[in-house]
């Protein structure tokens, strides 16, 4: 499967915690780097008030699955994959991984909102493109 | 329900990102301030080294429901709920509140392994009687 | 010196690194905590847009002497003295401390700026006069 | 100077707070990137533990001048140069710039100890002959 979308991610010691692991909440940090990423490959600015519509994704649902830990100075993969594009939401299912082996899986659902009334807000036509 | 423990925390710049709410990872750095304390609270100290058994609890499965945001200068209450205890693992519910305004919502498992092995392992009696 | 203005801070796992001490950086975190609730306790607001000015303090030169380390669990306590107050600026000097041992002291001069300028500004008399 | 190592660190969510600028304690982040990055270049492991030795550098002292802030989504190239290596410490300076903007030096000094005893040691020559 060469066409997931993946980025290398380097362990810093920012990242890990006194147990000498990556803190729990750092794979979300990782995650979102991917997405961020994901989208800029498709011209999609990552910030709400970048194309003046005051619209952008924020989480909704998060799923995660430890599965082994990952360790200071490791190299890691983490993919971006979109399984479902609805109206006004995204379920994108993401993999962190060192080498083949998958130490954590993410599942996120993003909704499309307007940031001022906090409502979601139908996927805008060329961005529906880009994603599908 | 005044015997769910819960425990205030108060949004700093450091917690929140460029869309001036909570950034999505950091409910996660809450919800484990929560848990520690809950454990303090029931004299079960947090580190795995601590007591000499290289055993603690690590993360297995998170599932968050983000329901609305938390800002800057907010004051929260997180929540920490038992639901289930297994031979070798526990299944906590938190809520992340703004008054009476539940935010966020994590359900985790935790499994308790041995770090050296990374193997589950039965939590111990006194520890069970505790969480009991 | 019971008059020095001072906030207690909890080490979790999220401050510390795979060193097992608290990492470098969340000094600065646990500095600006102590800030915030100083400017609060002064009635004085953290958020720049808040007060409706667009103006608020941002760092311009930190120091940081690193003493001694924080560990897990240990509970901190954090100082805040103004030392110096200036035109648009304000010098401040912090102690991070555990019992009466000093582990980081920071010394730190904040610029009162227009955000949409990023110009410094003249601090307001009211809250000069809820500073001295 | 094309000498000077330097790594290009991309601005994330993670990096932002609600002043949608890069929150100041993170710059110690970019830097420690850099430093890893640099060490690693020249075959010196970051973690203490990893040689054996149970030996590494620590921070012992930090100065950081805040020029300009850096923004979500800003390319920022985060440099690391020797300034002075001593018997037990060395002197780096580092700048983190936007094109050829500088918008944050760093001076830090790191003291190279025996993480056991937590005191100073003479770094290991050939530690030496590659820093130099």
């Amino acid at each position: 499967m060469n066409d997931i979308f993946s980025i290398p991610v380097r362990v810093y010691y920012e990242d890990t915690d006194a147990e000498r692991i990556v803190y729990y909440a750092n794979y979300l940090r990782f995650a979102e780097r991917a997405r961020t990423e994901f989208l800029r490959a498709l011209n999609i600015p990552a910030e709400t008030a970048k194309d003046g519509s005051r619209c952008g994704f924020v989480a909704r649902h998060v799923e995660l699955d430890y599965k082994n830990s990952a360790f200071l100075d490791d190299l890691l993969t983490v993919t971006c994959e979109i399984k479902e594009l609805k109206n006004s939401s995204v379920n994108i299912y993401q993999e962190i991984k060192k080498d083949q082996d998958v130490l954590c899986t993410i599942n996120i659902t993003l909704v499309y909102i307007n940031i001022d009334r906090h409502r979601p807000t139908r996927i805008p036509e060329t961005m529906r493109q880009a994603l599908n």
